[in-house]
């Protein structure tokens, strides 16, 4: 009754995952996790109720305790444990990007057939301050969306040129505005001015201006150096009203002649509901065999195609529409 | 690894902690579930992992595979069960109030002993907003506190009369006060004036205003019928600083005119939160055989001290100071 | 056709009405200034389009070239100027206090008789905030008014007892009640608890307990040493709804982890419109011959006697009775 | 010692400024007014302190008791009447559009000289939060700006082609985005995805992605048909933080189930403010002979080529480049 889970990766993000897992979650159990570094994946496992550590990331997937897979390590192994799950037969829940490039994500999709076994953590879905936009969006209630303008600003970037502006941060843009406008983009035109003097090494600002297969014209500003702080903004305008998120505080503070709120340090505080009801989701879905809302491998896909064709705008500076194969950009977004 | 737990009364409450239990909390599972209405305790233990109805309450204490019991019957139940469960020397959550007098939450208090096994459901110390408001006050950071605000208002009240307005809905505030504030509530005086035609039988909205050990001030308005959301607000504010609760909401829409957050139309979607927090630090506690954070019974015999005071100051017209008995009012607040 | 404006005592205050009467109000000109720091009268007149400083205010009452005055001299002054205004068959101005005791503000009622020439600086009842809160009390839309409750904070106090906290401060929250709520206040309870050790010499803050006559119950708190900024607030609250004042920012910011609005540091930028649109309320009333909105001698008394009351409670710790003599707590607020 | 305004034009606008010139304004009259509708004329001119209606335009420039002009006649008109003003040596308050095309503004520029008699009413430079944003922007508070996002929004439509949206709506973007960033807008790329079914006759909204000289990137959406309220919003990114204008609202209301805010239905009560200030430092400036800081012919200028470049993106589906001649995108922006 209980869904015993391998995690493959307990960095950062995997570790937070395990943990979540093991004891924020119900009806789950991590029991076997693997790590390239061996103490690490023994640090984790001794955290949980009842976990042990194995070296290879093959043997998590092959363990006769597993019944379902977690793959946090790194994006360059991502698509290989995820088709040795497909392998295995097992579910398997795939950190975010599902392949590095849109021909690996293919892969994937093909190799799953229909089977309905690979998930992407693409959390923002379960962020409920998106979930209650997406409700409000699809209620009608603001009328048919027209425009819609995202925000996604960090404190500071990490190494990486411009294009890893557009496959590692605005990727999660790509992959909610289509689930959230309940249409795939199929035009991209990215821009840039001056850029901030903290980016090292990357134009950054970047504005891409996207438009949907519904004709929803959006803009996103990244921001990666934006210093202030992790603010993700989404607005949705429709017909009679408009929506959006808002920064979610829960005190505000006067003091030093203001009256303020407290932005979060980066996108674990923020997001630390989404990827909690994300994984509590994934478990239900898979505890009980039904389908589940978390995005599918098609969804990965879906979001590298569109990211190829933002940075092919970066090249050649031109509006370039995104370049789906038969059937892909029609898929139901889930 | 898993700790097994027994659920006494599952109405509106009970069924809502008896899912977060089984399905939303690392950890635990219900094992056994009891109702007057036998009806309903096997349809809730129908939805549990693996549970079973029976028809004592006495028997959910009792049973082998109950580690730790959740009381949620009605009100007037609470004092007995919790007693069984200590006889029985088993950890006890009961949902506030531990019992409808003072002498009666006295009664438990003596009967615990030093054990700590009695933990009430006092849920706001786990509501987010509430935590970090406290952190705030307690960080020094707004300077000593020197004055509250509290206001909470809910939609329509319920058949009560105006004593009921006390010990029932302002109970949460006269708890969370002094775990807010570290310090005691020594004094109340009541005040009501016009009432609103929308309330019946009670004078509605009341004013409280309550001193602490720390000589802080604190203003409370309970309004039952404030027609328009249920809306909790608290300010505290120190020497060099003010800090508030915000009010909860994730979308921000513009429509007719208006820019406008939505109220919860009760405490159930204001406070799912702080009811899932509140069973994961309890389960968390109880399996790791620690002290919990959870309201004491202590705890739940200060509210109703003050709720005393309040109610004999509504009666009296005058200030009301607090009547503790040795070494009651100077109980740590946890 | 233009209002020509004699102007008793140029200190801030009043220098910021001369300049607002001659330079951002229509229909008026201020031609004759009188201080009792000569220079200083000399400085402001020659700052004025065209006016003169004279030695002697009561030479301002009398000049031919006056035909209203504005009184903002020192507050024991202000009984003298406007008895002398109203020898004269002037229109006046005062900035509040109308005078220092209740017994000599009966003094200026008595001397004005019906004639309607004498009008009080409470500006809070011209600042747009409080017109449109008025508006919407007014209105019916919350419902009949049950309770409300205000805020009054400043910086840091000058030098003052605990008393002048009522009487410099907490009045204009005693004047704008009335006109808000539309009934006299007939009942206080004063309370204090700790103080800010940044309050050198009075109770600080202060909080006290209204009543009207119509029984609504206002809780009002005022603290003069709150260090982070200048502070109005006001909600009332009626049987359908709620409405409360903004803090007025124009700009949002985000910097160092923070989203947050300015306060303003003092009264004047904070009620800068107030006093802009009293003194064009005041040009368009006199020079129209009717009657104006600002508040009148009788407002002036009122706010006094409660504010009479309030020093009463301070000092015997009872619910205190405001005293009107007949007919004046009946008077129609204006 | 009275600026002697004669006024061209009493349609809602120009009797709007009558009325705030003759009444709500220090050191200003209306003498004269004309309107091409001799009755709308003589009933406004019946409203002033002291003026006269007269049947020709040409006779308010004319006038010995016109000291200065205000042209609030049809756009069409404003370039002859400010040629009279010119002509005749009186400083001239425009409405905007100085003009309709580039062309006729250029004759405007070239009449001037650099006799600095022309002012154009761009009224957001006197909108108090847009004063605020610069104030900060030019501080330097929040680092080298490096992008902006703005958004101008109203009720409803009317009659109008999509190119009418630039040239009457967005131009109060064009305008006050160089006057913000001290930059003048270089390129300008248009876009335009799904239409409002409230939008009879233009592609509504629609989106302008502009560059500054100083390569600033802006996205402006323009949405007339937005039903909801009449909504301006400006964001300035810099490189250390962002500031934004807020919604001026004044009262928050709680109400069936929400919290909220009130939109203005139209440009009048949002504007009021600017309007005035606007003609206040026109009246200051004038009659102290100094330069102002309304909008010059040069801005004027400088607008309406943006608003060109804008329409022939709008034609070509092509980033644009703004065609300055020689000197003219360089001129300081005022």
């Amino acid at each position: 009754m209980t869904l015993r889970v391998g995690v493959i990766g307990v960095g950062v993000m995997g570790a937070d995952h395990a943990r979540n897992l093991d004891r924020r979650v119900g009806g789950a159990a991590v029991t076997v996790v693997a790590d390239h570094d061996a103490e690490r994946a023994a640090a984790v496992a001794g955290e949980m109720r009842s976990a042990r550590a194995v070296d290879d990331a093959r043997a998590v997937v092959a363990a006769d305790d597993v019944d379902a897979v977690l793959v946090a390590s790194h994006d360059s192994t991502h698509r290989d444990f995820v088709l040795a799950a497909l392998d295995a037969g097992k579910p398997v829940l795939c950190e975010k990007p599902l392949a590095p490039t849109a021909a690996e994500c293919r892969r994937v999709v093909d190799a799953e057939g229909d089977r309905g076994l690979v998930s992407v953590g693409f959390m923002r879905r379960f962020d409920p301050s998106y979930t209650d936009l997406r409700r409000l969006v699809t209620s009608g209630e603001l009328g048919a969306p027209l425009t819609a303008h995202c925000i996604s600003r960090t404190v500071q970037s990490g190494p990486g040129d411009s294009a890893a502006t557009i496959t590692n941060s605005a990727i999660h843009e790509l992959d909610v505005l289509p689930w959230l406008l309940d249409s795939p983009i199929t035009e991209v035109t990215w821009f840039a001015g001056r850029s901030s003097r903290h980016s090292p090494d990357r134009r950054d600002p970047q504005i891409l201006v996207l438009r949907t297969a519904s004709d929803v014209l959006v803009t996103v500003e990244v921001f990666l150096n934006a210093r202030y702080g992790y603010d993700t903004r989404c607005e949705v305008v429709g017909e009679t009203g408009s929506a959006a998120l808002t920064l979610p505080a829960r005190v505000v503070v006067d003091s030093d002649r203001r009256r303020g709120v407290e932005y979060p340090p980066d996108w674990i505080p923020r997001y630390a509901d989404a990827y909690r009801l994300q994984l509590q989701a994934w478990v239900d879905a898979v505890a009980g065999g039904g389908p589940s809302s978390l995005a599918t491998a098609h969804d990965g896909l879906r979001a590298a195609l569109v990211a190829d064709a933002a940075v092919e705008s970066m090249t050649t500076g031109r509006t370039v529409a995104v370049q789906y194969e038969s059937g892909e950009g029609g898929q139901p977004v889930r």
